[in-house]
């Protein structure tokens, strides 16, 4: 069996408080990166912070990210901003019979590091590449690759999986002993994205069949499986 | 009818890019903050850019913040550290011909500011009941309220709602026109958080029966209605 792999401790990555439901090992926080679909990048810059929602994919040990050359945040990550990438699903509502310990099931990853600018042209094709193929699995062979154009006016940006943590609650509510007679429902709500049948564009030729990746895999109506 | 209220624009919630995208009107992000169920607040401290995952819960102008006094974000922002509070929903994968035109449908805020420690009792306590009755509508009535030592034990803060604004994309592909007659499936997957069935704590009484609120408002099997 392979060693765990896992991101060292540093001073910012360091588990604080619940240090229970955190985690630097790498497999927990790749299922993290590899389920969501959307990050919330944190950056600083004349200072101000930013945090911004951006699509993503794992690819290893890097997150890439891309957008129009034009891009503010790309722009800012490029000059050699630190940030902080931060991945989290929800998989649902605590409900304690007291309003203080009320809570919510969630898996998150949180990344320190500076991003660096992808260059190399088949490095870009395959990253743009696997941000697809991340959002729906299947559909990387399918869509028109990029030309040499729409390559030029794209960023792409590599941030190192290096430093950062996992952090998972799972379960029903954490109470305290002295309430658990209150007449009050507790429990948990679990909650789920889930997709519904693909509409297909207006424009799209009846003869264009709905490809099978579109239903099933992240896309299956069954519960996913949790980490932790 | 009222004015519309809307946010002052300013050099750094300027929209950018696909301004057509953006807006500083109140009822916009209102509806983007009330129909979430976590915010990421980034905040830079020491160097280092923060982007952490919390509840919130918005009431009139601001948007509250809880948790425990020790708690290491609030007590950097209750520190007077500048942050940005943003809110995504995401509501579809978008599937174009070409690669490069894969987009994501999302409803999102983001919230520039310094948020405000709330000492005042009786605030604290609406902030913190304004919570709980966010995240399950209906519920705020029925938990046990925190007594005083849990209040004691409980940092809020109130974050401003006065400048940021909402992004919003809906809709099918936007392509080059040369690539609509690819044999290529194009249109939408919509995505949607929903959930599922009440999950009773083991320790609860059978004499306590499931509430009426746990079901039906947020967590309506139907869609909810969409900005923009």
């Amino acid at each position: 069996m392979a060693e765990p792999r896992t991101l060292p401790e540093s001073d910012r990555s360091r588990l604080r408080r619940k240090r229970e439901r955190g985690s630097h090992d790498r497999d927990v926080i790749d299922a993290v990166l590899d389920e969501g679909l959307v990050c919330h990048m944190g950056f600083h810059v004349d200072g101000t912070t930013f945090v911004v929602p951006c699509a993503y994919a794992r690819a290893g040990d890097v997150v890439y990210l891309h957008g129009a050359v034009a891009n503010h945040m790309l722009g800012a990550l490029s000059g050699g901003s630190a940030a902080c990438l931060t991945v989290t699903l929800l998989d649902g509502i605590v409900l304690a019979r007291s309003a203080k310990h009320h809570s919510v099931n969630f898996r998150s990853v949180m990344l320190f590091g500076t991003a660096r600018p992808v260059t190399d042209a088949d490095e870009k094709r395959a990253a743009l590449a696997a941000v697809v193929e991340h959002i729906v699995p299947g559909r990387g062979a399918d869509a028109r690759p990029p030309n040499d154009e729409e390559l030029r006016a794209t960023k792409v940006l590599a941030f190192p999986i290096e430093e950062g943590s996992a952090k998972v609650r799972t379960g029903g509510p954490v109470e305290d002993p002295a309430d658990l007679g209150l007449a009050v429902w507790a429990g948990e709500i679990p909650l789920r994205l889930v997709a519904g049948a693909p509409v297909a564009d207006d424009g799209l030729s009846s003869a264009v069949a709905e490809p099978a990746y579109l239903r099933g895999g992240r896309f299956d109506p069954a519960p996913s499986g949790k980490v932790g």
